[in-house]
């Protein structure tokens, strides 16, 4: 997909009159799913009814889903009030089971992506440069959210069997990519990638890694496909052996003054993956002038300042990103299938996902949970959502 | 001047004999000076002894010096402890009396500047790309450090008569150029010139500009001649008309917040000037995506903490700059000579200095002090420094 491209899409090639039929009149796909009914409740079998593809749409069977940290604050309503019943789950690949009448780019059994977008205005700059994560008028999320060309349904996430989701928001997988391992591309990837291409990251370059979880395993492995020298930040001697396995070419212990002393000035952008409140001013010693430090992780309360001396003293910047647009995320899933980069991964059935969330809090998992869907419920006649 | 000129630099030609022997052997040149004793004397007259020029010395008959904050927080030692006698200035225009034996650039009579620095390691990478401001071991500023080429003698400013300079370290003023009103450039106009054009502001732009003083105005006036359009944030409703007179398009009362909202997401890049702790949240919501805040002003305390999920979720960049190199600061000189920008300006004699610190303190000058040196006393002939 290419940025700003024209808004309404052009006509795709039209379904036969079965096809029309089945798509216009039938029902919609009732499909299992895990989801939360209260912050409380934990993730339990539930029913969702997908709607009716329309024209544009693309119906997916889901394979797999990542388990991502936002999966956990959502459910549990750590991040305001969510609708109920809510299932999340925006790492989701699957194969195409059927497509709208004006879908031409994807056909049945194609091996197909979603993020954590479904939609957007389509319309402000920031759509049509292909920055739809920063929709001026909000970005359709792939769960918990109203979507507003569906008659504001809310929207519902990827730990379910299918998926009915506009082509425009759709990936593709490239040829040979593992399904499983991939689907965390499709957040912690694109989140990690977006940055280090905003920065320009090329080889020879110094990228430095703060947290090395889903998202900071994933910086790692990118940013060395990249070409970058790799610098890992932990607070844990014992996360050293880890960090090197994943290609990290150096490794600084945080709470060591004297490894954080001589590291100084020797970073160009820093990835911060790292949720909870913490310093970043002993971060930015460590960058070069002109170096960025880019905070993906939103905590719940207020960090501790960053000093305005340091910034100055080297034209640093303290930036954030934001997962990415459609297309950057396709680039993305492209380059780590030209580089063999996917996500080290532990796959769940759908009768783990409470424990694998527990152990998520806990940083209990190298370094990504993925659900297999194989291991969802039978679906009840009824919807719950 | 270009970045990264070879070191050592290309001898220039000889001087006479006569000159020679002047430089070489003759006393160094005793001149008036306004300084601190210490912390709590005020400004006082002082007599300083310049150095003999060596090769590569230029030494000026200074005509004005600006009166810049961070004078007032040096000679009142509120930025840590100064070496004492301590004479600031380091906004600096004068014409050239006599040169170095190597120097081809300038002669006697030429109209030249100084401005925050007077060396730097010329070595280091940013030295070499022309960012002397960087320096990696640290720039020697105009005054109150030791200037290692020099014996580690302590450099003196410019509230004097006369200066000696490494011709790399002065810079031209343009033909047709007000002295008095120039000098300001030398800090307050690099200074604000340095992130517009780092962040690579053009016509159509919109530049926020946080503080109406030294720094602020100059910041309006610099925008507005690259194309911009500029939107001043004023606390005091008062400060509206002034805005406007400098060229503000627009002023925006920073303390009424459907002001601040109706600001929302419009501007490109804020120069924010105030170094006080103040709360820059309010300010980035301002910005557009992509937007860079650059903080200028260095408070005493700690800043309120910026909110990552406004640098997250439109990838906002909260950044610093200091002063420029001087490549650059030759650049600034003739874009405001080929404008016509130049700082607005209260002429002051020595006598006025102290009464000038104090309201600069209570911000009542419109917009920059500027020190007449024909208003200094005649030197003892004894240095006090």
């Amino acid at each position: 997909m290419t940025p700003g491209r024209p808004v309404p899409p052009p006509l795709g090639k039209p379904l036969t009159a079965a096809e029309t039929q089945e798509t216009r009149t039938g029902p919609g796909t009732l499909t299992a799913a895990m989801g939360a009914t209260s912050a409380e409740s934990g993730l339990r079998p539930l029913t969702l009814a997908r709607r009716v593809p329309k024209d544009d749409d693309v119906e997916i069977d889901i394979e797999f889903c990542g388990l991502c940290h936002s999966d956990v604050h959502a459910t549990r309503g750590e991040w305001g009030s969510r609708p109920y019943p809510l299932v999340p789950g925006h790492e989701i690949v699957g194969r195409v089971r059927r497509t709208g009448a004006a879908v031409d780019d994807f056909r049945a059994g194609d091996l197909v992506g979603v993020g954590c977008l479904v939609d957007s205005c389509r319309e402000c700059d920031s759509c049509l440069e292909g920055l739809e994560q920063y929709c001026e008028r909000g970005n359709v999320g792939t769960y918990g959210v109203k979507d507003p060309r569906n008659g504001n349904a809310i929207t519902q996430g990827g730990y379910s069997g299918t998926i009915v989701v506009d082509r425009r928001f759709v990936l593709r997988i490239p040829e040979g990519m593992d399904p499983a391992a991939t689907a965390p591309l499709l957040c912690a990837g694109i989140t990690t990638y977006s940055p280090l291409r905003y920065f320009d990251v090329e080889p020879g370059d110094v990228v430095g890694v703060v947290g090395l979880g889903g998202l900071g395993h994933m910086a790692v492995k990118i940013a060395k496909a990249m070409g970058a020298e790799v610098v890992v930040f932990t607070s844990s001697k014992g996360k050293t052996a880890a960090a090197t396995e994943l290609g990290a070419d150096q490794v600084v212990l945080s709470r060591e003054p004297s490894a954080m002393e001589a590291a100084k000035a020797s970073i160009d952008v820093i990835i911060d993956t790292v949720a909870a409140p913490h310093d970043l001013n002993p971060y930015l010693r460590t960058l070069r002038l002109g170096g960025a430090l880019f905070q993906l992780g939103l905590p719940p309360s207020d960090m501790p300042p960053v000093s305005p001396g340091l910034l100055i003293r080297r034209r640093l910047a303290y930036s954030g990103s934001l997962i990415g647009g459609i297309a950057e995320t396709q680039e993305m899933l492209d380059f780590c299938a030209e580089h063999g980069v996917a996500s080290d991964i532990e796959i769940v059935g759908a009768s783990g996902l409470n424990d694998a969330y527990d152990r998520m809090v806990a940083g209990d998992v190298k370094y990504r949970f993925v659900l297999d869907t194989k291991t969802l419920h039978t679906p009840s006649e009824k919807a719950d959502a």
